[in-house]
């Protein structure tokens, strides 16, 4: 793959398109810090998204789900899919309503899907849980054919997307002809995790495992999820 | 609007149908604690889905955007809209990877929006902000109507949407079959608000307003935004 994402009809930034970023770095970067993406489809001529747990395979997205939802079915057959990832930064608190905004990253990526073979799914699969739950997988017990059997892997090229960075900015220009005694500024905003909760029905004195205090300081170090 | 709402060949969730919530305090609860939905249309037959803010007048979802945006313009003309809003409340660590899961609320509002015509539309954009921002209206100088004129306001109600809650359970049944001295629990993930960040061209000395401290507390009460 280039470096630089193409622009498209489908990739070109319509509004705010001095924020459109083209390096694939930068989309990488996005996919990297998600747990899911908002996954689009048309279905009977209606658009229909749903969130969705996403890994990523080198210059692929993956995603995961039953073999028995109509969603991912329809995603396997070819049907045109989009998934779009936000990072919400926080708030931008212009000196006017009109000027102010929201400070955020987004990544739409446009494609159809192409299936995981069978031979493939489980290191498709664990790939995926590395992203969303990393080390877990040595954690516990390996995936069983029947698991593997019952969950479909799609692979979504990383090739066709958009990159919208909104980040970069605080709120104004040199003049933006307001009263500058009226405060501006930005919120903040960032994912942080908690304590981890110790289900009921783990043995007395089982220890939280390191994956999980590993998985808490990656979002501690990203700010999102 | 009924306190309950409606299923239909759109809103019936098909995957983890237990989920499913029918109450319309669950659904404004998701909305009321969100600022944005990722807002899907069918855009020469392919879905495409934006990060759009929100906000709530009664039973309608309001979103506003620009007059010269082609993606408002087309929801504006009535192509049908979904609009999800995901609140990721945590990672679900069960005893095996096919089990573990995400802890989310996720609504999927869907429907066809109508404009709001001009007279309403200086009330509805208060709203927006309302929502967006608590109390910044008061602190910065009226809209113009050339500002008002430039903003497309649209309303879609909820009327049709469906609600999906996976945050109440831990992550295990009674008897799983898997080893209980494997570690199980949940792994919280929260939003949270930063120190406001004040722009460097505000006069010295300017405080952080009221509204902006109230923001932030907003969303230290619900983790979401």
């Amino acid at each position: 793959m280039t470096t630089e994402l193409p622009l498209t009809t489908l990739t070109r930034v319509r509004r705010g398109a001095h924020h459109q970023r083209t390096d694939r770095a930068a989309l990488y970067d996005i996919v990297d810090t998600a747990m899911y993406a908002t996954v689009a489809i048309v279905r009977d001529d209606r658009p229909v998204a749903l969130p969705v747990g996403i890994g990523r395979d080198g210059d692929d997205l993956l995603i995961h789900g039953s073999t028995g939802s109509d969603f991912f079915r329809r995603i396997a057959g070819g049907t045109p899919v989009s998934l779009t990832i936000t990072h919400l930064l926080g708030m931008k608190y212009a000196r006017s309503l009109f000027d102010s905004s929201m400070r955020y990253l987004c990544a739409v990526v446009h494609g159809v899907a192409s299936v995981v073979p069978p031979e493939q799914k489980e290191a498709a699969l664990l790939l995926l849980s590395e992203h969303l739950m990393p080390g877990r997988s040595a954690d516990v017990r390996a995936m069983t054919a029947r698991e593997i059997a019952a969950t479909l892997v799609l692979r979504v090229p990383l090739a066709e997307a958009s990159v919208k960075d909104n980040a970069g900015s605080l709120v104004e220009v040199d003049d933006d002809g307001e009263d500058r005694t009226v405060w501006a500024g930005m919120l903040p905003l960032r994912v942080v995790a908690g304590e981890p909760v110790t289900s009921p029905q783990t043995a007395t004195g089982t220890p939280v495992p390191e994956s999980v205090r590993r998985a808490a300081a990656r979002v501690a170090a990203s700010g999102t999820a």
